[in-house]
């Protein structure tokens, strides 16, 4: 399926490339709307990141809806996609899964007080690639 | 001002990163919150970038506050910085606004039928860089 020249792709293409990049952005609605660019990965499924006290970690702790991007793309070939995961978003507070967490290789890359979890439940996955002129 | 590690940036500074990516990403909030990458430019201190008839031109039409961002990163060096851009996003109609749109060099990426502007006014830009260690 392409629509406008992007093709649609299937969920386990999107699947495969969330895998492939380590920063995405994650979209907060509410009074201000804000795209805040997080280091991440993927864990049995879901996005896990780290994060400071602050928007991110409200809209976790509020069990907001929040939308996380991954994209990649090259200037010169004008090629590119774009996947977009919506669910909510929830602080990682079980000891087990903190643990987890731990291990995910989510070292902060802006000093340490980065160190509580989020995850956001990739409910709906949606993705987007650049069709290439024959 | 430095938070968590993230120098907060002067707006002059947020234009000048702003002139030196191709590729930025607009936010959209509404039943189904999306990030959508968009090729654009900046026009007179505001965003332009064309669009197909979609979730981003609806948008426009109905004269929404938008975010906009652009980000540059370096995953070996740690490094990184992000820009937003929020303000209302409004098609361009006015005939002598779309010949002006039209010399931005905002050719479409995926096929001919991207033949809508949209502007987002830059009423509140902000950005963060993270804080090299010394």
């Amino acid at each position: 399926v392409s629509i406008y020249g992007l093709e649609v792709l299937e969920r386990s293409e999107c699947e495969r490339l969330l895998e492939t990049q380590r920063v995405g952005r994650v979209g907060l609605c509410g009074d201000e709307p804000a795209i805040l660019p997080v280091v991440y990965a993927m864990h049995n499924g879901d996005v896990v990141f780290r994060t400071a006290p602050g928007a991110k970690l409200i809209a976790a702790l509020l069990d907001q809806v929040v939308v996380f991007e991954v994209d990649d793309y090259d200037v010169e070939r004008h090629a590119g996609w774009s996947v977009n995961v919506v669910g909510s978003a929830t602080e990682i507070v079980h000891p087990a899964e903190l643990a987890k967490a731990d291990t995910l290789g989510l070292q902060p890359w802006a000093g340490s007080a980065r160190d509580r979890f989020v995850r956001v439940v990739a409910d709906r996955v949606s993705g987007r690639r650049i069709v290439q002129p024959a």
